[in-house]
């Protein structure tokens, strides 16, 4: 490369204009309008190598030093005459401006850039509609989904998809290249009709934790009434016993571990379902049915959302000692047995209990942390797939008994009390812990060696009888290989 | 580019030494040196595609398998015969050592990978003074930021930015390509006079931290100063009482939640300060003083300061009960209680306001956790701009009202006794919570319709009367549409 | 791109279907298979612009929609009839069922892209099995290493490294070149020998973990059994004092905070060494012995290890108050300082005493948090080396100390009491802080100005007399420079 890098054989290579100049200056795009998008739009051409004219209304008002040496400023006549590829970084609502353009924009790309203004509008879309203004024009959608902090900061740090669609097999063709000249990876999305679908991206507010947000939020507010009415309303109403002063910490406290155990046992429900969907039908080449698909992908978020509640039940715990009433209690106990004329008896058991209880429940969350860390993007690529398994299947599966065991051990025989079934209600803990239980044995079951077998070879293709028939008779399948 | 597209011309290709194998042996550079960047360098490079010879003042004492196969080794003169790019991989102080090879270099591209000694230093940079000792060879800065560790793992993982300037541009255009294949994305940074802002870059210690660490010590030592003047030193002056001992634990635990309210409202005060300036001037289209730029540059840097802060205040607090004088004092609660002889009497309205001070204070700094979560760059990576919007923005003025909350909270009606104003000073919670009122209060004012309309106005583009004449008569503005 | 790959019309472009779309009719590979693995593969090859042919056993059963738009479904024949590449996504143990298509695939280029069954296995890797079968074919080992996720993700956000080996360099090149358009960066791991190597790398379970895991297992084990041994076991045979309830909780968070600082210590104790081994060698130029470097390799999992210990110490102290022994003591204090008739006197060195070693413990805790952010990929990349330095080396030994003065001021005068040596055993923190004041010790040692200046000219590339004479008459070293 370097010896003859003079010479026309170099003319290949990632950056064509730096080999040969001329091309380089044949280079030019323009950007109409002067705002933040414009200005980093502009900051990164520049860095990629691309001369840029930005077109202005009133060029004079822009500040010197706003954009990068080496970029133009010109008004929106002048930056058209020299170039063929136009970025809209404007308004969508001031397109209708250009209408004097016209002719000067006729044949050019035009890259329309605009997000769309809200998620569930009818109507053309922004592209679609400067489409109809400008027909003699490419219009290719695209780049809207790039922060303008993406553009700014350099090429790898930010680089990231950029969905563009077009009518214009040219236009599109262009802006593709382009992309990949300024680092960014684009994705082709069809014809202009996918602009609505692009337009409206930036707009989506975390679409795949919607679900798992509203169904953690459904659990607690069942835990939360299910505990408002076990242990304030019923026992008021009944006693006249007013216990409101609970509602504040220790509902919440006693909510939160419920929630997060139920989740925990929802991230590891639809992989039972799938394994008992493929030993069912013998075979893993059918597709699952799309709640199910739904469900299996939002397990990280579900799962997130656990170690959230578990965390805060954590924090809440530890804050138990810091409130009036611990106190107040703890004086009163002591004021009790100094009146009693006796020590307090020595509680093996109970020392047992809470110091098992303890334990469980911090290397329950301990190991639930380590999920959480290994879901963050850059610690997950480094993970090759027998450790990921291992960290989200093997830890996954140790934090449920572990916080089953937490949850059992804080139950210990409390739970076969008729005091603890006031209302013939039995306490929320022992509600959580059904569904985790019942996860835990159906996966023990999925353990037993005859199932085991089947499963492993239906998950390396193997098919069972009825599942294509063709296939027997085709291939002469060698002994021992099914 | 856009324009010949269609040429043949633009046959060039990511990796055109794999397309003809005649031109990688053609591709070979040298590396004068043997140490950890040299080693480094040669692994990066062979991994590219490119040949390698090592010239070394005594190739016979390097080990063998300390440079990757199909490295050559050889002394420095048989090392650059061959090529016509050389890295300079040794300490600058040696670089007069190579005197002798001057005619050996002449013509070549040597590049300077080297790092300055210090941050405040004058006179010529390293690469300068390189370029007055060989001065018919092309000197190149560059290199010199990426680690020997990234140069070891693949380029994809550890691609970043590699600034290089030179006088020369053909050893610049040569250079910038060999960064491209080795998978780094090359910033030009103009000529030689460049190389020592280059030279000291990996010399800077935490450049955008040092104003925002700062900030929050001072805050921190006048919390703390204010504390012991207020709690231990006037107190004992008037009343001999000794409270010395708060020093190690109390006054760091009353001090560090003052900071962390004061830097949360510091991350928002600049935003408010810039609305009320594109309100105030009718546009957003004049650039923000300096001093607002930066502070709005730091907001990241306080706030993740500010969640350092709420976080120790949080385990100082959960470490109260463990404190020696926390049981002294629980004991002495029960002795008195019974020699007075009463039970301790229950207290509802101070339960409510512990639980509640506690509550807020648990869940404002969960949100501030999921903030610093998402400031992390993979996870702010995968957020579009609303999201990014709703999280920095919605989620922080969410933890801003708990903080307050929790302030409040704790402050109950204590605020109100002439016993918290010892010496007529208020406590240093009241102090604290000003400012993040103030914030809190300004944000809800913009937010009343007729203001908000207009800041919305004006961020979409819109400017008033007296900003750009020009445009108003220029173009024809359809109806409704500003 | 395969056909015509070694004409000059090909020699070129990132997307040479994007500039001439002759090209892209001409780019076509095939899959044999029609799973998971083969399904993403589809995805990935169709985003990046090539054609794509899968073969299967039954095309009929393959339901529709489950592969991309434009991703021509065949049997098998069909699929390789067009052909020149063909991916193998099939298990292994299917490679056979293929031996009637034999002639159909001599010439072509197998890509072989399964993984091992296990680690330790003897015989031929799956690749050199394909290429037995199928003499004719130019097989190439590669993609095995890459996840379905990673194939369906954008190329940018999960590109890594692809590792490839084949004894066919014709086909190798083809495999570099079309794993670099699919936006991943292929490493070339030589023959086709090499192919037992790439296909266990999925199956290994964090082999850089395993030494650390296991050093740290073994010092919990070692101080649990310590403490049992002196704290439990020996009481109970000499005074058959009973306290097994400290079993589940006391020796756990015991001995938690004693692994931590040990493996605090072992982190920066193999920098001592190598400084040492440096010194003494006078010169940077000779390799560490394996194991030093082994273990300076494995620094990183040390520190968050021990990270790991001392947050789990941490929760574990803080989850005291929670305990019923807690609460028992509590109230027998109290009961046992009113039979007494004395308040519990004030004790202000135990004040003092308490309070300093629960702020060094939250701060050195606070400090280490801050290394193992760092140690985050993502945000370790943003550091350039003197911050990296700073953080690893300065706060490191930062948080030694006050790790050191955390145990110190615990153990306080107690350490000299014969008390605290029952069975002539010290308590496990005291064996705990021999180690690390030991490193502390040498790393000031290392500081004194004497040593300071030789070891920094060492690490600058000076050398003692006695390493490489023939330097020191080859070249005239100018005055002051070594």
């Amino acid at each position: 490369m370097v010896e003859d890098m003079t010479t026309p054989l170099l003319s290949d290579s990632e950056a064509p204009s730096d080999a040969l100049p001329v091309r380089l200056t044949g280079l030019t795009v323009a950007i109409l309008g002067s705002g933040d998008f414009s200005r980093s739009l502009a900051v990164r051409l520049v860095a990629s190598g691309v001369r840029v004219v930005v077109g202005s209304r009133c060029v004079n008002r822009i500040p010197s030093g706003l954009f990068p040496d080496g970029v133009e400023l010109r008004n929106q006549e002048g930056a058209l005459s020299q170039v063929c590829l136009v970025f809209m970084a404007m308004f969508p609502e001031h397109y209708c401006s250009l209408l004097g353009l016209q002719s000067a924009l006729a044949g050019k790309v035009l890259v329309d850039v605009s997000n769309g203004a809200k998620v569930n509008i009818h109507g053309p879309s922004n592209a679609e509609r400067l489409a109809e203004l400008f027909p003699d024009s490419l219009v290719v959608k695209g780049f809207n989904t790039v922060s303008t902090w993406e553009l700014q900061t350099g090429a790898h740090d930010g680089s990231r998809q950029v969905m563009i669609c077009s009518n214009s097999t040219e236009g599109k063709k262009k802006v593709v290249q382009l992309a990949r000249r300024m680092g960014f990876h684009p994705v082709d999305m069809g014809g202009l009709s996918a602009a609505r679908e692009i337009e409206v991206a930036p707009l989506r507010l975390f679409p795949s934790w919607s679900g798992p947000v509203v169904v953690t939020f459904l659990l607690f507010l069942f835990f939360y009434g299910y505990g408002f009415l076990r242990g304030i309303l019923l026992p008021y109403l009944a006693q006249g016993h007013n216990a409101f002063y609970r509602l504040a910490f220790d509902l919440v406290e006693e909510s939160l571990p419920a929630v997060a155990l139920v989740t925990l046992a929802l991230v590891y429900l639809p992989g039972l379902f799938a394994a008992w969907l493929q030993l069912w039908r013998g075979t893993k080449y059918r597709r699952f049915p799309s709640w199910l698909d739904n469900w299996m992908q939002r397990r990280k978020q579900l799962g997130l959302l656990s170690f959230l509640c578990a965390a805060l039940h954590g924090v809440y715990s530890l804050c138990l000692p810091l409130r009036r009433i611990t106190v107040h209690r703890l004086v009163n106990t002591a004021y009790t047995q100094v009146k009693a004329g006796t020590e307090e008896p020595w509680d093996e058991l109970g020392v047992w209990r809470s110091d098992l209880y303890l334990s469980c429940g911090v290397l329950g969350l301990g190991v639930l942390s380590l999920l959480a860390i290994t879901s963050l993007p850059t610690v997950g690529n480094t993970l090759n797939w027998r450790e990921f398994t291992f960290v989200q299947s093997g830890l996954g599966y140790i934090a449920l008994t572990l916080s089953i065991m937490h949850t059992l051990f804080f139950g210990w025989d409390f739970a076969f009390h008729i005091e603890a079934y006031p209302f013939y209600m039995p306490p929320s803990y022992l509600l959580a812990v059904v569904l985790p239980c019942i996860v835990l044995v159906c996966r023990c079951f999925l353990l037993l060696p005859c199932i085991f077998t089947r499963l492993t070879r239906i998950r390396r293709g193997w098919e069972s009888k009825h599942n294509c028939p063709v296939l027997q008779h085709h291939h002469v399948v060698p002994n021992g290989i099914p």
